[in-house]
């Protein structure tokens, strides 16, 4: 590139399924990302189908708007496979027959006892003057062409190609070219509003200009996303994005569930395993939810006991042994319910916990008293227990899914105190 | 538009934060659907940030590649909002103050007890030549432009403005664009692979250039779409695409679960009100997962009494009754332990139903007797049970998806034959 500053960046997603209301370019945020570590930013993403003519059309304008232009998809065996034929027509240079690639192409076929079929030959074709970068786990090599004007690199369109290729060759390629480190924290926080936080960081927003702080809010998580720039050293900027992060923390304290990236079903699966406890849920409008997340961690099976699915008010009384006349006197949605639910279920399996949740996740189930959204979340510990009461917004799936995670931070701030 | 028949499309995303590594845009999946229902294909799609050299530059190519365009973002208030301002310097157009919109934006703060903020004023311009769209979610109107040479459409970022104001004002101004009819199906299977399907299918895939079918696999999950097109009537696509898909349905029979868009959980919930059974589930490696897809559905806790996550061994002895000889002759993980879970939780619940899961879910936990993957199935009703044995691919996510998608489908099958 001429001005190596100047790092211009466009991403071109190849590839007519990206068109169809069924398949997201989900690649170039992947892109993106190790771009951003780089201190490089993303200016322009195009996605183009496999017409030659919008094809050669969009690498002409990226050729105009970027220096360096990363473009995946299109470089299969099929006819309609291009993305190599169309940079090299627009870059007027030819394209040159590798019989070292051929050669893998085909090994890669016998490996598993077949021959290569004649149409992957074209694979095995690079644009003049670039480098082949290394499929490990596909035909299609990738290419990085330096022409002083532009930096080209083509990658395949599978995740499972596109990625380790990216690692392996591009990466360390592009951080010769880096003019600037950079160094990111993400904070995540549960049990805070979004406006809460702001008022509490209000005063620790950085002013300077190599640094950098967003929050970003989902329904039952805000992260607080950093980042330092130093033009001297990775280690300035690692320097500096500690020192914000340090501020932060000290205004946010135990609300920062994770500073690692680690989600909350991790962070209390560790928390569990240091602390040797182990736990079992009863859930009732959580469906399976919050032992689902739960599970999703390996090895949970050294923590998790049991959870029960306590859907019907049959099911509440029979599992969990909560008398009929509490529910009707109280209601299954009540603290008192929810209570007896995290004993019961504590004595069931047990467990040194009970996280119990019953709820109106909706759309009907709602009256003026306990409207759509009302959830009350318990947890039995050996002695005593805990109740919350809620008010989630959102439709279904939203208030699950915030449910489970006031549960499970309710768990996580009970075992940080103990 | 000079020629109505060339209808080449592009959609324009606006917002600098759909460059970074954490927003995607979505709009343009639904934009794209709704389009294709008229018959009208995108060919290009471009995500921009609110730089303004980057984004007239977009518009400037767009107008060269397409005959409609459709930008969505950068109406707001603020002044990286230049979405309205970019087009109308581009295609050399004044923008015209519209005391009409301020007075709707002013109203629009006065029902919630604010005032109008002078920077919101910027709202009620829109670009000489353009009809407005009315905003029923949001202060910024939508803008409708016919060029003659182009048609132009702007609209808000929010999903929850865009969609509404497509559907009341953009739809049906399209509809009168259209030069071409189509009707579509979407046919969603489970049980049988993707080669399967394609050997069953294979004399079924249209010939006529008018029709197009196409599968879709995930795992668990292979969807038949098809489509038809006629140039005389929407009553013509519809006749040829229900034929086409009459030929299908002979082919796949009951494997196809789903012919109006339902997930397989809302066909068995459907299955269950019907019959006037209940259902419950006693899960091991899902951990829950299997409950809340069954509770994922409005209305569940009609035909769902409970589940129980019994995870350890001790929880699969104590809750299922399952006895301690049995997991230790045959496993945790076998056809008699699933068989004995899935009777234990149906005479446990007093529910018609009884389903069971219990497999290894990795990415630990696999012998080669017994691999990551393995997953036993059961299904127990009055008269008798049911066991399949699965070995599924990919993660514990994937793995845990398919454990439910049988589970689910198990019980569909044996819905419709009773």
């Amino acid at each position: 590139m001429k001005d190596k500053k100047d790092h211009r960046i466009e991403i071109i997603a190849v590839g007519s399924e990206l068109l169809t209301p069924f398949f997201q370019d989900t690649n170039s945020l992947y892109l993106t990302q190790r771009l951003n570590d780089l201190a490089m930013d993303v200016s322009y993403k195009t996605i183009v189908g496999d017409d030659w003519t919008d094809l050669t059309q969009s690498i002409q304008e990226a050729l105009s708007h970027a220096h360096l232009i990363i473009a995946m998809g299109g470089l299969g065996p099929t006819k309609d496979d291009r993305t190599r034929e169309a940079f090299a027509t627009v870059l007027e240079r030819k394209l040159i027959f590798k019989e070292e690639i051929l050669k893998k192409i085909e090994a890669r076929f016998k490996r598993r006892g077949m021959f290569m079929p004649q149409v992957n030959k074209k694979q095995a074709y690079i644009i003049k003057g670039a480098l082949i970068l290394d499929n490990k786990n596909g035909t299609a090599p990738g290419q990085w062409l330096d022409t002083k004007e532009h930096i080209i690199v083509l990658l395949p369109g599978p995740p499972h190609e596109l990625k380790p290729m990216f690692e392996a060759s591009v990466w360390p390629r592009l951080q010769k070219l880096r003019t600037d480190y950079v160094a990111r924290r993400v904070l995540k926080t549960a049990g805070l509003t979004e406006s809460k936080i702001e008022s509490l960081i209000f005063d620790a927003y950085p002013k300077a200009s190599h640094l950098n702080l967003t929050t970003l809010a989902y329904p039952g998580q805000i992260e607080i996303h950093m980042t330092a720039h130093s033009k001297e050293s990775k280690a300035q900027a690692e320097r500096r994005v500690k020192k914000l992060e340090k501020a932060i923390l000290a205004r946010l304290n135990d609300s920062v569930f994770s500073a690692s990236g680690a989600e909350l079903e991790e962070v209390i699966g560790n928390l569990l395993c240091l602390n040797k406890k182990n736990l079992a849920v009863a859930e009732s409008c959580t469906g399976g939810f919050l032992g689902h997340r739960i599970t999703n961690v390996p090895g949970s099976s050294e923590y998790f006991i049991q959870g029960i699915v306590a859907y019907s008010n049959e099911a509440k009384t029979n599992q969990l042994g909560i008398s009929p006349d509490l529910i009707e006197k109280q209601g299954a949605v009540s603290p008192q319910v929810a209570q007896a639910m995290a004993t019961g279920i504590k004595e069931k399996a047990n467990s040194s916990y009970g996280l119990a949740v019953t709820g109106i996740a909706g759309p009907t189930g709602g009256t003026p008293e306990k409207p759509v959204g009302l959830v009350y979340i318990a947890l039995a510990w050996d002695k005593g227990t805990e109740v919350s009461k809620n008010l989630f917004l959102g439709n279904r799936e939203a208030i699950k899914f915030q449910s489970s995670q006031k549960a499970l931070d309710m768990l996580r701030r009970h075992l940080l105190k103990s």
